[in-house]
């Protein structure tokens, strides 16, 4: 069965949700991250109606849904959610999974499409000195040691997030398809690497 | 710094020597794996003076050593290190590391050369109903409950054997650049997806 479906987890800096973007710009098909979600979701009113009409919200580009991201406070900031919100992101996911060829970055999405065979599971990771390198370069901290402590808060957290929500561990190579250190690879070498998988499983 | 060198560690029946070899056959570089180190290691008898000439055994293609690795008895199965012959082993792999590009599957040789920035280490897996399947297809078990305890048994001794002797947990994400799960990708597009790496990486 061909692959119509990325998922990208992340570690914190490591440029996955970069990596992610470009990926579905070249393939030309959704892309979606946990803040575009978790706005989508708000937006929603949590109604069952708004789930099945979610199918509409399919930026074709990262650029189509910046004024929707500029609204939110926080930027990429870890917004504790509450289980409501999960399990109503959690629908939206499995409705916008149904409906179009898409990546979805971050939220489990790798779990929450576990059991679908025409799902790529990626997981983009690096190691803390290189992470500390990029956020610096970002601009998002002040100095290495704000970014060592950014970056060992939100893993924590993704890391809780997700054990809680799926009973698995996060970053566990089973779970995944394809795990990449942009330590060593650059994000440009990834998104080609990924982009030639997606197209090459028959 | 272009990467000199490939280390693959794999899980039983992952395909990953198959890859391995593949890879080094068509980047044109030596392949060295557990059969051939532990048969150069051993003709050695042990002395340094073959650890200093251990350059000289450079096979360009796979079919170089089917001589030496027929005269191995167990084909590909485990047989339980000495100390001393994994103390051996490990000086010819660095010796080898320091002449000649190469492919280096198995032996712990991600752990051996983690300070090289010369050297790109990946990681073969897959879930354990892929790999029984290719172990049936290789004709290398006569049913699926056997291929199930080999498999069983080879990663729990590979596990064993690497945290033994690198103090590391064999399979964590942190020790490999890239990590390859063969029950959806296939061993050709895993070839095609490292050597576009090794070529790739400035």
């Amino acid at each position: 069965m061909p692959l119509r479906i990325i998922t990208i987890s992340r570690q914190y800096g490591s440029a996955g949700r970069q990596i992610g973007r470009a990926v579905a710009e070249q393939l030309g098909i959704g892309y979606y991250d946990k803040e575009l979600l978790q706005l989508l979701a708000r937006q929603s009113g949590y109604t069952a109606d708004f789930i099945a009409h979610s199918g509409e919200y399919s930026p074709a580009s990262a650029l189509d849904y910046a004024p929707l991201t500029a609204q939110m406070s926080g930027g990429e900031m870890y917004i504790p959610p509450t289980d409501l919100l999960v399990e109503d992101q959690n629908e939206l996911i499995l409705s916008i999974a149904e409906k179009e060829s898409c990546v979805i970055v971050g939220r489990a999405a790798d779990f929450l499409l576990r059991r679908r065979s025409d799902v790529l599971h990626i997981f983009v990771y690096g190691d803390e000195e290189s992470r500390i390198t990029r956020l610096m370069e970002r601009g998002a901290v002040s100095d290495a040691a704000q970014a060592k402590h950014v970056i060992q808060d939100h893993d924590r957290n993704r890391k809780r997030h997700y054990r809680h929500y799926t009973g698995r561990e996060w970053g566990e190579a089973a779970n995944y398809h394809m795990m990449l250190n942009t330590s060593m690879l650059s994000p440009e070498l990834c998104v080609d690497l990924i982009v030639k998988t997606f197209i090459s499983v028959p």
